[in-house]
């Protein structure tokens, strides 16, 4: 099942632990405090628990939110890329 | 409906002109770069095409996650405050 994890993490040292954690898990980074990827119910909670024990009892909020087959269709996405890749001598011209 | 928006945008100023837009349509910001809210299908549609309007040809990536009632309640979130307010006379007893 596709899961979004969303976090908000002032510590940079824990900030950096669960973005460690959730690569183990083979979630994708989609921004620099958010990853996307594929997660068993079972794993869900599991990674939770690790992520509650990485960041122990400072402040903190994360989120994950499963995303069912329906849903995850009908996501909507926004992806450009830099355009200067092969482009630049477009401008020299 | 519940929706997630997750956006990587390197323009400091359209990143910011596209939270001004997520927050026009209601949503609340949960993280720097990502926002929560109840948008119907058609205003999930509206809002990715100002999005994609405010950010015209540059580089970056959206992500709009609707996320059914079902899911909804399957959310997992881990929420926890600064200790300090209030909390600090205790350190001083």
């Amino acid at each position: 099942m596709q899961c979004v994890v969303v976090y908000d993490i002032v510590d940079d040292n824990k900030r950096g632990k669960i973005a460690d954690v959730c690569q183990d898990y083979g979630l994708d980074r989609i921004q620099y405090s958010s990853f996307l990827g594929d997660l068993a119910p079972t794993h869900q909670e599991e990674l939770m628990l690790k992520l509650q024990a990485v960041l122990g009892k400072l402040p903190g909020n994360i989120q994950l939110f499963p995303i069912c087959e329906k849903d995850w269709h009908a996501r909507r996405i926004i992806d450009q890329k830099e355009e200067s890749d092969g482009k630049e001598s477009e401008d020299k011209r």
